[in-house]
């Protein structure tokens, strides 16, 4: 039986999602409570991984178990053993077809600014930057990046990894929330840092330390030395993850 | 010059507000830095305690320094050193007939309750009760804590240490914020415990195990046995303390 899980994490006390030699992960801790309950070493496949300190409300993952246990009783199973900063939302039978990394449709990541003053309880998980921004200028600018386009000047793959950086953001929303300011970003696929360096680009313009002539230069560069910008982990959170069967 | 500070914390990693010997304390981690500035042991006094585990956005303390600084350089220079789980929201100067804990007009305290789906962002500081509420109830409930009363049968402060347990709630509100409940308390001064006692209460009322006779019971019966009840102190934080002053 495979199965589809929809996990949220907070990123704070995570060093990401994928598993590596040292730190504390989210697949890593996941992997263990699925394989004491499996009784043999567990593999989960997830539609793709998060940054250090990045949180996920809606990450997805898939693994498959010979068990007869059902997706709800996994569910139950699972957060009556994870930790606090790992709750799973859903547990759902797929076809042995579905792939979480393979079949994804879209993602969305939303990006949180604190504009207001600092604020102790939300630091973890939005960026602190206690500064007002310009939202129409913003908005501008966040047009350059809808649709189609070539983003090698806004990512951090090596064209030597992934020759073809050309991309589609289906969604830029820029969001007034009073003392915050929510930037909605939906598309097929990301390349590494490609939101947060976006995001510190539009920080920029909203700040008035960037025209949106800059941007455009940026983005006819199209080069990784264009763009020296990236804004901190903390603020980004992967919202959710879309696939053919919703 | 005496000063006036209020002060925000994320009670998340501290053992609370007072200074002890064991653990990380607000107190602490606050006066050891005002202690390097003016060059001596430096004490502050707050306007209570707050326990393990508990926030504040707008607790207030009092100190006295001879130093030709400024409260506004004041207030850089301690959030250029403090951590990121505590901010300095303001510094003002005021008489030294001024006292943090005897002046105290009103506090207000708001208890947190989530009752959509467990939230991994705001665990720390959101009770996570992950259950609907009937409001309706604990509302009507809640009247009966408004007003001057012997609370008694709310609060863990011994009859030996302060025999006279009468206080005041001015106000209890209960909003209805989606996926949250909050509990806005004030009043001159709440004794320990007080206002999570209370919370439970209206949380037990809300979830239908407990009717409005067995509250009216607990209040009659004047004692510290009556009710075993006690909110976690997660969900609690201090928003705001009155002086004279404002």
């Amino acid at each position: 039986m495979r199965l589809k899980v929809t996990v949220a994490y907070n990123g704070a006390n995570f060093v990401g999602w994928q598993r590596q030699s040292k730190g504390r992960t989210v697949q890593k801790t996941i992997e263990d409570i699925i394989s004491v309950i499996l009784n043999q070493p567990a593999e989960i496949t997830s539609s793709g991984r998060t940054d250090s300190k990045v949180s996920a409300l809606g990450q997805v993952f898939h693994f498959d178990s010979d068990l007869n246990i059902q997706p709800s009783q996994w569910q139950k199973a699972l957060n009556a053993q994870l930790p606090e900063d790992i709750y799973i939302k859903n547990v759902c039978e797929v076809s042995d077809e579905f792939h979480a990394r393979f079949n994804v449709i879209s993602k969305r990541y939303d990006y949180c600014i604190q504009t207001g003053n600092y604020d102790v309880l939300s630091y973890p998980f939005v960026f602190q930057l206690n500064r007002a921004l310009d939202l129409e200028k913003m908005r501008e600018c966040a047009a350059l990046f809808i649709g189609e386009h070539d983003f090698t000047s806004f990512n951090a793959t090596p064209l030597e990894m992934i020759p073809y950086q050309i991309r589609t953001i289906k969604r830029l929303d820029i969001i007034d929330e009073g003392e915050r300011v929510r930037l909605i970003f939906e598309g097929k696929g990301f390349l590494r840092y490609m939101v947060r360096m976006i995001t510190q680009v539009l920080i920029e313009v909203g700040l008035n330390r960037l025209a949106k002539d800059d941007v455009i230069l940026m983005f006819e560069e199209n080069n990784k030395e264009a763009c020296k910008l990236n804004a901190p982990p903390q603020g980004l959170t992967l919202v959710e993850v879309r696939y053919n069967d919703r």
